[in-house]
């Protein structure tokens, strides 16, 4: 705009948490709100010496803010790194040009590589609004992805962050299709192919849907949010390590789209695979095994679903040049006792410290993955994978490995435990026929997890467990009163959760 | 939730307009957000002895709010109609159901009308975030809309709002399948119908993607904002009358829908015969022509376009016991001089008063729509529609109504005239070659129209004109300097709006 120093406010932090949105907030009295013509929800261009963002507006009265000021919520302060009495201009934010694509994407044209790279483009830099967010992973989900927009879309969510290198040939990754409760493998994959020699260098994300994400639960262990110089530090000394994906900047969009993702509660195949493998390819990782889990109530709900779902994943790693290997196991259940980002952790010690109760499925699984991915770098030989891990969690060196990596990443610390709980009981003597991951997960998120660490639930018993009424079927942990009344009162007034079958 | 008055807070107007988004802040040390698990983006319900809402929370530092005190947006606080110093208590929002039905939609399937009569009812109860309201229109647009979801979209919409009944068999409407910019037929058409003494309770829409709607325009001469009782006193006096469908509430979901679509730019057939044909149903219409003018640049871009919209409509239509007249209209360029407002409300006065300068175009696509809604309601034989409306057009009967149902809805003023202006000249001499509807109706929009009344643009040639270098070809209308150096920076950045081709 060529209004010049007219269109000038001092910036006033508000003290308002509008999470990832930047919000700007003007007096409805003010002379730029005026000569600009910025209503409520106008999108604002604010530029200052140091940096420029764009704003959704709201008017506010005069109590709020001083003649000559105008007010960023949190996000809007950071995203333009502003200081205490800087001064801005503002400016009717310019045409969102890419939104073009995505209204020819809604009408069921295809994208093209430059329309995603457009989009990712103005994600990263905030220029999407939810309500465009929103609509570009619906139009995504709703219009289908063919293999180039898959490809192109990971591509793009690469570009757009910043990219790792590592001297060596083999770097080494994995990663768990979400929908199965408690799956935790990840910090003792880590472990055991670290303690094997192999570079591991593992970012993880939070919870897109589920009750907790690997870097959820691994935040209750020791420092996840590592910037890169960090990162490298400690995988140059132990080999491997495990952070969140999104303190490295590798696939920033990643997170935005999770966000609402998340309020949506909608995973579809090709955000899933570019989200995934955009994160592998940012990291510099060069093989990949990729866990499958197939159940009625898994995120993959079927053998045909997981069948297409890898046969995608493998040609977009061709594509973009890794080595990968897909695993499909039984998802018909959760895996572990905990569920919840403490309670997870709590079964990954257990299982790395050889206690005698730990939880023999997620250490049957971690093997398994360890050694398909041993196998797949060439770090034993096809078929001896399995027994190679085993040998490196039993003899205590995959535990002094997490307990390294851990001090590395800042120290060690214990998870912490929730102070309300209440246990469920079974409704009835009989047999466990059946337990409902997505409800599962619904109740530990209703009971905080993933926001509050220490929540979630412990489940007690499995499928074709018999089970004597009153017996308790799954503990439920809540760091407040309030999301403990709020999962009780969700288990009140819908089905069983853990289906109990009378005995014939 | 159980925890009762422990809960509870005192509710404060902050004087945030965050516009139609009820907006809930809290202090982050408030003991509701602590024993809740409350954090900034949580959906709460905000209840009080006199109502509840549901809002998305913004979590504040100390100084906005004191230790026992809740703020709420301009939106939350009239949705609702808290009193200063009210208490109000806080629970987690109950999970949404209908956004099951939703997730299906956007993974392929069909919405059967209980889904939409439970989407549209939490969309009126403002239970969809925006987000919600995103993934929805998107996934009606990009999943396509069968005959049997159109028709319960349309019915849903009518039930969630009020619906009129009108003690006449006939009671006439119509409608203009928008993109054509300064279409402004509809204050002539009632004027017109309700002179020749059929009743026309004619209620219309704000802009959605378009510089004005007719609420917009006919703003500029009287009140549009007219309750029930108001609508049908002025009904019963004048037997038409030109009002906003939303301050009747006639399907008050559509102007929810509509602020989304706007932000979006997207129009599908699906929203845009519901948001039509609830109107109608719901102001209790028998009869309704409607306009589908069809360009390259219109809305309606083909007519094989054109003929399944109007195919759609005619089923739909049937479905819901209207009787319909679809009247494909030419949509190549621009309608009348004036875009925006107030600049259309002048030409609608111009033709009205029969004055020299009035628009022809405008003037004989009136008496067309006019005529054919004359002949469908039975008020005169097939064929001699356009002759009756021109006579009582010509002889001032339709003025002296026009008037008349001004001073019924509240008092006639006079439009309002933009202090800023701008003529964009013919870059060379030529013959105009084209006209682009969609940019125009971008650079009507960037200088302020519809929120500024007196803004947007005069067009001054036609498709065919001879101009010379420098002739005038269109002025920007705009209410502060900042609107018009906006819309004048887009057309420094962006090809010609109107083609001036070379004379060979």
């Amino acid at each position: 705009m060529s209004n010049g120093s007219v269109n000038s406010l001092v910036l006033k932090r508000l003290g308002i948490d509008t999470y990832q949105e930047p919000v700007l907030y003007m007096r409805a009295d003010c002379h730029v709100c005026r000569s600009e013509g910025f209503t409520s929800q106008s999108r604002v261009q604010v530029v200052t010496d140091t940096g420029s963002i764009i704003a959704t507006l709201n008017v506010v009265r005069d109590r709020l803010l001083g003649p000559n000021e105008a007010g960023l919520s949190d996000a809007a302060w950071r995203l333009l790194a502003a200081r205490p009495g800087q001064t801005a201009t503002f400016a009717h934010a310019p045409t969102v040009e890419s939104m073009s694509a995505l209204r020819a994407k809604i009408y069921g044209h295809s994208f093209v590589e430059t329309d995603l790279d457009a989009i990712l483009a103005d994600i990263e830099a905030g220029r999407y609004t939810d309500i465009a967010l929103s609509a570009f992973l619906t139009a995504c989900a709703a219009g289908g992805m063919s293999l180039d927009e898959v490809v192109a879309l990971t591509r793009g969510m690469v570009n757009v962050g910043e990219r790792l290198t590592w001297d060596r040939a083999v770097v080494a990754d994995k990663h768990c299709v979400g929908g199965l409760p408690g799956n935790r493998t990840t910090p003792l994959i880590v472990a055991i192919v670290a303690a094997a020699g192999v570079c591991i260098p593992k970012t993880s994300s939070r919870a897109i849907t589920s009750p907790a994400g690997t870097a959820d639960s691994m935040e209750t262990l020791t420092t996840v949010d590592l910037d890169l110089a960090a990162m490298r530090r400690v995988v140059e000394r132990e080999n491997g390590c495990i952070v969140w994906g999104n303190a490295v900047r590798l696939s920033p969009v990643d997170d935005v789209l999770i966000r609402v993702e998340r309020a949506l509660d909608i995973d579809s195949d090709a955000q899933l695979i570019a989200s995934v493998l955009s994160k592998k390819a940012a990291a510099g990782s060069s093989h990949v095994v990729i866990d499958v889990p197939v159940g009625p109530t898994a995120k993959v709900r079927s053998v045909n679903a997981a069948e297409r779902l890898t046969h995608l994943l493998e040609r977009v790693t061709r594509q973009i040049g890794l080595r990968l290997r897909a695993v499909v196991t039984d998802g018909r259940q959760p895996i572990g006792h905990g569920i919840g980002p403490a309670l997870e952790a709590r079964d990954v010690l257990a299982i790395a410290q050889n206690e005698p109760h730990a939880p023999a499925d997620l250490r049957h699984r971690a093997i398994r993955l360890a050694g398909e991915l041993l196998e797949l770098v060439g770090a034993c030989a096809e078929g001896g994978g399995a027994a190679a891990a085993e040998g490196l969690l039993a003899d205590g060196r995959a535990w002094r490995k997490l307990q390294a990596i851990c001090e590395a990443q800042g120290g060690m610390r214990t998870p912490p435990v929730a102070p309300h709980r209440f246990e469920v009981p079974a409704p009835r003597a009989g047999l466990v026929t059946a337990i409902d991951n997505r409800q599962l997960a619904r109740v530990a998120k209703l009971a905080g997890a993933p926001a509050s660490k220490a929540a979630g639930l412990e489940i007690h018993v499995r499928i074709g467990a018999r089970v004597h009424a009153g017996q308790p079927l799954f503990t439920l942990h809540a760091q407040t009163p309030g999301e403990l009344a709020y999962a009780r009162e969700y288990l009140a007034a819908h089905d069983e959760v853990v289906t109990v079958g009378e005995l014939s």
